[in-house]
Parts: structure tokens; C-alpha cells; sequence
């Protein structure tokens, strides 16, 4: 029986040293996004199944885990087979992403919110992807959000708050990879991409790192996105060996670069300093939503990104029906936190009490709490035999100092702290 | 279109204050929780299908969200049809507890874990229930359990972290109700009910709040549990009436009182003597996996309790194969949260920069730095002719003071604060 008790496929559970470095983690990027002037907000895990499959959630709207209607009778199941539509038995999903439910929460509330809203949503979604390393169907999403702010404004508060918090949390020394999607457009324009065709074009540059511009320019072509006489490849890999330092301009504008977009990273680049930023006219980020500048979080020493987002103008509008600027960051989570050890200097003490058989547990209580109120965290174990493996276990379990409890132990003060570890 | 877009029925957003107040309770219950030795775990929030409905939920079985199979085909949903069985076609569902998948998670992991394990478990169920005021179909529960200790010291230990906690929350003037599952059967014996229907006999006894002692009487009977002649309304009058002091035991022991359970609520009684405790052996509390002590927090100011929890010995050994002891305590949060209100000392000073339209991004960047690095939390907000408007919103959202900022603004202390509210 043992062996078939795990969790369902795809999901984790998290033993306490795990889930306490998530904790931590999580209280870090809260507490930094707050500072920044962002508000924390909530949404149901479930949504209604029609705004879910609405069209915003890209290829993710198919991973959705669909949630049955209750009360289903026999009319309701021969209906769904004669139709062969599932989907038709739910009234409900999961949210795969937090955009989607943001959206639909900013036009629910916005009488209630800010003329620029700034919202944090720290919470799990779920993909119904096939499982395999490093990609869960259970797993968390950090998120800003900037909404009702047209201006440039808003991607400079989120890549600060972003990259701050990235500092905050011992990651300092990250890149921020930028591009805007009116650039895309302009390059896929001078290959004679039609409007009608660049969505689908994108999903292909999309695997420029994994295929390669030899494979892009091949998938361009195949599918006939490409068909004119462009030599893609060669073009591709012009624009990804150049180095385009953004501060000094460029010298001699390729016919494709869309002038306003590119005044735009000059300007982003020019109001941060301090920031590694790297122009890159390849970023696509997968999203179809995104409508101007898109970003990306690199550290030099991870070959992933940490983070992305970027500006996504038109999909307010679809919920409220009157068009609102948005622009949007999400942290990579699970990638992160593995990243990451829990500080000591940050936890309080942890003791543990070893007490014998024959104490009377009221003494025992008294003992802890006396402990807690002093600011110790506390354990109480029971004797055994094997003293040494019990000492072993409770300080890989992160605890700095032991008791033994005896019956001749009368108060906290009579306890000799031996130290762990 | 407007008005359609809300969360699903019966589930909330939460807006940023209220958000604000359930992270700070959610802190504060983790915090001590901790300190009192419990470690947090976390479980998916899915479980397998065949899990959740083993008869271990009770009557929160039925209200499982039941998550569909993915990939279901014409094949799928005419055999479906054909047996009538909705439930076939889904192979996960939504916790309705957190007891359940603790149970899962300690069979799944029982060989890392100590062999006391005092787990904490912060997070939301699901149960379609029909919506009413105060009854929600997402909501958070606040688990502690302790595994494997046989003996009182895990409900001491439970008892003594819970009322900790709602101290540290404000929450002081709490009654600890107390009860033993094996005190309830001695009753139902001495009126002749048989084995088989006392847990049905339970449910009705658990009404005895809403439907009075002649109600619960005459269910019995027309239920056929009690068919003797024993005058179940008088002997309830009478236990409830009854001022069960455990300090001073019981002088003439009725002949249903199970003395081994009501030595052992003498001994907790001793343990903690300092806690304001009622026996009540008319207390049932709803899971019917109970199998020995059972408690509710009472609090004065309220008509509902707090929170309650009770030993359940023989559940762990249905996913296990093998008997493990156990007992846990859950803190009602979404009652309790509304009763607290966030407490200024403990949040850092809010500002918000009022900033005229021709001031650089990048100055309002280096403003908004500045003084986060100094410890505040930092909103930016564009100034619009009704300033007051703006300064009341601002105020209500809960910052402190405000600053304009503009083109002369050449660093964070040239700034002028006017506290607001």
C-alpha cells in the first residue's frame, strides 16, 4: 500500500527545511515589493472555465485543469457524449497563470482601487504539462503588476522593485535583457512577414537558443511564414553577434528598427543608471498579449532566466471593455528558491528538550513555555536509547542546543543547554 | 459586461487592507506555532480522486471539487453515460480538509520525519457548499497535528500553542471546552443504543445548540436509536445543566462516565492550571474519526467557537497499514480574521511622492530608492487638480504622510512630509 501514496503527479509536498526556505523566500520578495508601493491582492484558485478559455492564456489555456459541475446527472453525461465536449461538463478551471484572474479582478474592483494600481499576487497555478525535471504541475508565481499607467513609468518601478528584491534575496548581479515587441514587428515587416502570420512567426524566433538562427530561418521557411528572399539566418545572427550598447545609440539605424520603440529603451536605459541592461532585438518572451517593451531577468551564473514580463495594453480591455494600460513582471519561483539558504542570523534559537519517561507533562509544558516566552523555539523529544542519533536527527532538523529534562529538573533556569552541531 | 465579471460563486477577492490583515494573523499563527515546536508542511492542493473519497471526510466527501481527467474522449464520455457515474471521469479532486492529505503526506514520508511530528499546516480547502453569509467555498484553515505520541502531552501541547496563539492575536479570555469520544459512547450505552448506530446518534446530539434537548429526544426516537424508556430529554437537561468541576472531580460517578477517559480530562485539567476549562460531555464535534478526547476555544465576545480539534488514533493507519496515534487542532481563521484589525506599531511608516508631470522618471526612481533603503514603504501617485480627493484616497489605503515633488526636487531630503489622516 505504502508504494502507491504519493502525491498526484506532477505535484509536491514540501517537508518542513523546504518549505521554511519557501516561507523565507516568499517573505523576502513580499516585504520588498511592499517597500516599493506595491498592494498585495488575492483571487480565487478557480475561475470561471469561459474566462479562462477566453483566448488571453495563450497555449497555456489547453494545460488547464477543468473542475466538474456538481450535480452532473445522466441527461447532463449523455448530452457531453453525444457532443464529445468535456469541457462542456465544467463550469470551472484552474487558473494557469495570474494575469488572466488580474485582469478579471481589476474590472470587478476597479472602483474600488487606485487610478494607477500596483499589485503584488504571490500564489501557486497550475499546467496540466507533462511532468519532467524542473517543471511542476503545482507551482508559485510571483507577480507585479502596474495597471492605469501609460507611461514608461511603470516598467522602470517594476524592473527597480524586481531587481531589488533579486539583491534582497542574494542574487545581486543580474542582467536585465530588454527588447519591444514594435521591434519584432519592424524585423518580421522587413522579411515580408503578413500582420496575420507574425503571432505564429514569433513562436518560432521564440527557439532561437534551442534550435538555433539555422533552424529558425529553416521553420520560418517550412511553414511558409518566410518566402521571399530575406536570408534569415544571416540576419538573425547579425542581430544577435552585434552588441548594442543602448546608451550610446545606435550609429547607423537598420531600416527595420521602429524609431519610437527604440527612443523608448533609451530612455528606460538612460533612468537606470546603474542597471546591466542588454538590448536584445530577439527576446520574444511567449506571451501573444504583450504589446510594447518586454524584459528579462539573467544571472550570469544560471543559464535561465530568473523572471520576465512586459507591456500588455489590450488585455484590460477584454474584461472591462474599455482599454486600460498594463504592464506586468513575474518572478520565476521555483527556479529561484532553490538558489536560496535560509539565513541563521535570521531564525530564532532553537532548543530542544530530552526529557525522561517519569516527568509529569505539566512540568513539561511549563518548561517549554517558559522557553517560548523567552524567544527560544522548542522541541520536546523523549529519551531513547540511542541518544546520539536522536541529537543527530533534531540538528540536521536545524536545532542549536539540547536539555536534559530529569525529574529533578524544577524550572528553566536549572537546565544545562548543551550545544548542537 | 461589467456586471459578470466576478469571482465564482461563493469565493472572495481580497482587496489589498483585507489581504493586509490575513498575511498579518497568518504571521502571527505561524510564528508562534513555530516557536511552540511545530514545523509547517505543505501538501498539493489536489489529491488523488480514490483519496478523497476513502470515507475518511464524512459528509465533506460529497462536496469534493472533483477535477476532470484530461484528454477524455468520445469513448470517455459514452461509458460515463452509459454507468451514470459522473465521478468516473474525474481522477483528481479539490482538500475539503487538511487532514486527509496529512494523513497521505505522513504515510508518503513517514521515514524523514521525527518520530513525534508536530506538523503546521496554513493554507485554503474547497467545499461546494451552497454559498450563506460566513460560509465561503474557498477557505483557509490553520492545522496543527501531532503524530505519534500516544499520550496526553500532545494535547497539552496543542491546547497550550493554540491559546498562545489567539493571546498573541489579541484574542485573550479563552475557554477551552472539553469532551472524550469514549464519554459520548458510555451515554449513548447507558441509553441502550446499539454500536451500529451511534455515530448516526452523534450527528443528532450535535444539534443539541440548535434543535434544544426535547428536539434531540425526539430524533432519537424517530430515528429508532433509542427505543428504551430512558427520558433522553431529563438526562440531557441534566448534563448540561450539571457545573462539572474537573478540579474536584466528580463525587458520585454517573454509571455511563468512562473513568479511564474522565481520569485523563482530571489529568489535563492538572497539566494546565491556569487555563479557564470546561467539561462538557455533551460536546460531539462533527469528524467522525474521533476516537478519544475532543476540544472546542470558546471565547466570551462570540456565539461560535474559535476552533477545536480531538485525538483520531485509527485514521493514519488507513493510508499506512499500520496504527499510528494522533491528535490536531484547527483554528477557525476565516472567523477569527475579521475580529482583528492590523496593528500599527508593527508596519513600517507609508509615503506616497505627489509628482507634478514634467519631473523625470528617473528622479522619481532615485526619490523613491532613497528612501525605501531608509525603511519606508514608498507609492508614487501623479498630481491631479482635486488634491484632496487624491490625499483622502491615500489615506485611506493607510499611508502617513505625503510629499510633492517637482521640477526643483533635487534630492530625498529637500523633500517636505505633511503627515496625513
Amino acid at each position: 500500500m505504502a508504494a502507491s501514496v504519493t502525491p498526484p503527479r506532477g505535484m509536491r509536498d514540501f517537508l518542513p527545511a523546504e518549505k521554511a526556505r519557501r516561507e523565507h523566500a516568499l517573505g523576502v520578495i513580499r516585504g520588498v515589493y511592499a517597500a516599493h508601493g506595491f498592494d498585495e491582492i488575492e483571487t480565487p484558485v478557480m475561475e470561471d472555465s469561459s474566462r479562462l478559455h477566453a483566448g488571453l492564456g495563450g497555449d497555456n489555456e489547453k494545460l488547464a485543469f477543468a473542475v466538474m459541475k456538481r450535480g452532473l446527472g445522466p441527461h447532463d453525461l449523455a448530452r457531453a457524449a453525444a457532443s464529445g465536449d468535456a469541457l462542456s461538463l465544467a463550469d470551472l478551471g484552474l487558473r494557469y497563470d495570474l494575469t488572466v484572474p488580474l485582469a478579471r479582478f481589476y474590472a470587478t474592483h476597479r472602483a474600488a482601487l487606485p487610478p494607477v494600481f500596483r499589485s503584488i499576487q504571490i500564489a501557486p497555478v497550475w499546467r496540466a504539462e507533462r511532468p519532467q525535471k524542473g517543471r511542476y504541475r503545482q507551482f508559485v508565481q510571483c507577480d507585479i503588476d502596474i495597471i492605469g499607467e501609460a507611461g514608461q513609468l511603470a516598467e522602470l518601478e517594476l524592473l527597480t522593485a524586481t531587481v531589488a528584491t533579486l539583491d534582497a534575496l542574494g542574487l545581486s548581479g543580474c542582467t536585465i535583457r530588454l527588447n519591444d515587441r514594435r521591434i519584432l514587428a519592424g524585423i518580421l515587416g522587413s522579411w515580408g512577414v503578413p500582420d496575420e502570420l507574425r503571432e505564429r512567426a514569433l513562436i518560432t524566433i521564440d527557439k532561437l537558443d534551442k534550435i538555433g538562427t539555422g533552424g529558425v530561418a529553416a521553420e520560418l521557411a517550412e511553414l511558409g511564414i518566410v518566402t521571399g528572399d530575406a536570408d534569415v539566418a544571416a540576419e538573425l545572427e547579425a542581430l544577435t553577434a552585434a552588441d548594442w550598447h543602448l546608451a550610446d545609440g545606435v550609429v547607423a539605424p537598420p531600416s527595420w528598427l521602429d524609431g519610437e520603440a527604440y527612443a523608448e529603451l533609451l530612455a528606460l536605459r538612460a533612468a537606470l543608471p546603474d542597471a546591466a541592461i542588454e538590448f536584445d532585438p530577439t527576446l520574444v518572451r511567449g506571451m501573444g498579449y504583450y504589446t510594447g517593451t518586454i524584459f528579462e531577468i539573467a544571472h550570469p551564473d544560471y543559464g535561465y532566466s530568473l523572471g520576465g514580463g512586459g507591456r500588455y495594453d489590450h488585455m484590460i480591455g477584454r474584461f472591462l471593455g474599455q482599454e486600460v494600460p498594463a504592464c506586468g513582471f513575474s518572478i520565476g519561483f521555483e527556479r529561484i528558491v532553490d538558489l536560496l539558504a535560509v539565513r541563521d542570523e535570521e531564525r530564532p534559537r532553537a532548543v530542544v528538550l530530552v526529557y525522561d519517561a517519569d516527568v509529569a507533562a505539566g512540568r513539561l509544558l511549563e518548561l517549554k513555555r517558559e522557553l517560548v516566552a523567552s524567544g527560544s523555539r522548542v522541541r520536546l523529544e523523549r529519551r531513547v536509547k540511542n541518544l546520539r542519533a536522536l541529537l543527530d536527527r533534531v540538528t540536521a532538523d536545524g536545532f542549536d542546543a539540547f536539555a536534559p529534562v530529569g525529574a529533578e529538573t524544577t524550572d528553566a533556569a536549572s537546565l544545562e543547554f548543551r550545544d548542537l552541531g
